[in-house]
C-alpha cells in the first residue's frame, strides 16, 4: 500500500505529463490558511488519485474530462485541458472528431463553446510558435 | 426528396431570415482542414434540419431556443439568439414575458443571468441607432 | 392593480384552461402544516403570474415550457406538460418539429428522453380514447 | 497528521451519526474486484474529508448537500439525504422553508421534484411509526 | 395576513441585511416599461417571499444559495452571493469548508470554479481595506 | 463524396458493431407519420455522422459518450451504452476506472448514479450467462 509520500510523488509526476509543467500552488495574503487543505485535496483527488492510475491511458482520460468539462460548461478548465490534450499526443484533426461526437450527444450550442475554446487554444499555440526564436 | 444543394440552399435562406445577415464562416490559419466537416455539420443540422421545416413558425422557433440557451447557460450563443429575435417579429415586451416565464421555471439566477444578456443586447440596439445617419 | 383574490381567480382559470382540470391540492396526514405555504406559492408564481399573463399565448408558453423541463430533465413534469399541450392546440406533427429542434439544440439522448415520454403520452391517449363509450 | 485508519474510524462515525446506520458496503459476484476501490474512495471522500471536518456543523451540511442533490438532479441521492436529515434534527417544517428557497432558486419544476421526494421521505415515516409495536 | 405594502417593506429590510447595501433598481433607457413587472417579481420572489422567511437564518440560507449558484454556473450571481456571505457572519475559513463541501459532490471543476470566484472576492475586500483611510 | 445510401449503410454497420445488434426501428400507431423523419435524423446523426467516422476508434467513442451521458443525467442511454461498451472490448475493471473518474471530474452523486446502473448491467450479464444452455 502507497504511503502519502509516494501517492504525492505520483501526482507530481502524472500532472507534469498531462499538464507539461510543474504543479505550483501558491497561497495570496487575502486566502485563508486552511485553502491549503482544499488545494491539496483536489490535486491529490485527481492527480494522485484517478490520473496517476494505470488503468486507463492518459490520452484517454484527456478525451473523457473533455466530454465531461463540455459538458458541465466549465470553461476555463476546458481551455487547460485542450492545452493539455496536445501534450498527450492528441492531434487538432482528432479534436475535430471530438467537438463533432460533442455535437451530436450535448447539441449544436454545447459543441460550439467548446469550439470557442479550442480556436482559441489553437491560435495561442500559433502566435507562441511564430514568436519562437 | 431534396439533394444536399436544395438543403444547402435553403439553410443559407432560413439563416439570413433568422440572423438578418449571410452566413460566412472563415477557417483561420491555425485551424485544422476537417474543421470545415465540423462547421458543415453544425449548420446543416440547425438551419438545414432545423429552423427550415415549415412544422413551427419561426417566431416559435425562436423563443424555443432562448429557453434551451438560457437553461444550458449559453450565453453567447442566447446573445446572438435574442439580436435575431429581434429580426423575427420579437418585441422587447414580449421577452419581457419571456424572463418572467424563465423566472417561475428555471429560478431567479437563471432568468437573472438571461437578462443582463438582454439588457446588454437592448444597449447595443440603442447605441447603433442613435449612431445612424 | 389586482387584488389576492383575483390573482387567485385567474390562476385556477388558467390552469383550468391549460391542464384541462381543476386545480385540487391536498395535504396528506403525514405533510407538515407549512407546505401549503410552498403550495400556493409555486402554484400563484406558475399560474397567476406567468400563465395569466396576455403577453405570450398559451400555445407558446407551452413549448417554451416544454423546451425548458426538457433541458433540466424534469422528466415528470414533461410528461404532465405533453399532456397538456394536446389541450391547448399543439398536434402529435407539432412536437414532431419540437423533439427535432431539441435534438439540434441539446442533443440526442436528451432528445430521446423526451420522445420516449411523448411516445407514453401519445400512448396513454390512445388508450383513453379507444376505451371510451 | 490523522492515519489512514483514523480517517477510515472518523468516516465510520460521521456516517452513522448522519445516516443514522452503519455503513455496510458489500461486493456482489458480478462486480470487479477493483470496484471496492470505487467504494473506498467516494466513501472516504464524503465521510472521511468532509462530513467528519468540524468547520461545519452536520445540519448546515445536511442543508446545502440537499441543495446540490436538488439542483443536479440525483433523485435517489436525495431521498436518502432527506431520510437522514431528519436524524441530524430537521424539521418537516423546516424542509418546507428549503422547498421555498429551492423554488426561488431552482424554479418551481426542480422544487417539485424535490417536494415529491420529501412527501414519499413522510408517508415511509409515517408507515413506519404507525406499523411500530 | 401581510399586505404588499408590508411585504415589499419585509424585502427591502431583508436585502439590506443580506447585501449591505440598500436595493436601488435603476430602468435604463434602452429597457422596455414593462421590464419593472420582471424587477420587482425576482426581488419580491427572493426577499420578500425567502429570505424574509423566519424558518431558516441568514446564514444557512447564504450557504444552501451559494451551492445551488455553484451547481448551476451562475458565476456573477455568485460573485455577489459570497460578497454577502461576509455580511451575515461566514468567515473564510468557514467558505473553504463550503468548497470542500462542493468538490466532494460536484466534483473538481465546479469546486475550482468556485474558488476562483472567492479568491477574487477575496482579493477585492483586501484592496478596500488596504486603501481605506 | 458519400451518397445518402453509402451513408445509411455506414451508420447500419457502425450501429450493429457497436450495439452487438441489427437497428430496427418500429411506428406504433399511436405515433404521428413525420415520426420517422425524427427517429432517421437522429439515428443518422448519431451513426452515420459520427460513430461511423474512422478519426476516432470504438472503444474511445464509447467511453467519451459514458462521459457525456453521466454528466446530463441521461440514464436509460447510459445503461444501453455500458451493455454496448462490452461489446467494443471495454471491461469491467476498465469501467471501475471511469467510474473514479467520474467521481473526481463530476462528483460522488454522479459517480453514484452510474455505478448503479453499471452494477444493474452487470448482474443482468451474470443472470443471462448463468441462464445460457
Amino acid at each position: 500500500m502507497s504511503t502519502s509520500n509516494e501517492r504525492y510523488e505520483s501526482a507530481l509526476k502524472s500532472y507534469k505529463e498531462h499538464r507539461g509543467k510543474d504543479y505550483a500552488p501558491a497561497r495570496l495574503s487575502s486566502e485563508p490558511e486552511n485553502i491549503d487543505e482544499f488545494k491539496d485535496l483536489y490535486f491529490m483527488r485527481c492527480y494522485g488519485d484517478t490520473w496517476s492510475r494505470p488503468g486507463l491511458d492518459m490520452r484517454t482520460r484527456s478525451l473523457m474530462t473533455m466530454c465531461i468539462l463540455a459538458a458541465i460548461g466549465a470553461d476555463e478548465q476546458l481551455k487547460g485541458h485542450i492545452e493539455s490534450a496536445h501534450n498527450v499526443g492528441i492531434t487538432k484533426a482528432e479534436m475535430v472528431e471530438w467537438l463533432i461526437h460533442l455535437n451530436s450527444y450535448l447539441g449544436t450550442p454545447k459543441s460550439m463553446i467548446a469550439f470557442n475554446i479550442a480556436r482559441q487554444v489553437w491560435k495561442e499555440m500559433e502566435t507562441q510558435k511564430s514568436s519562437a526564436p
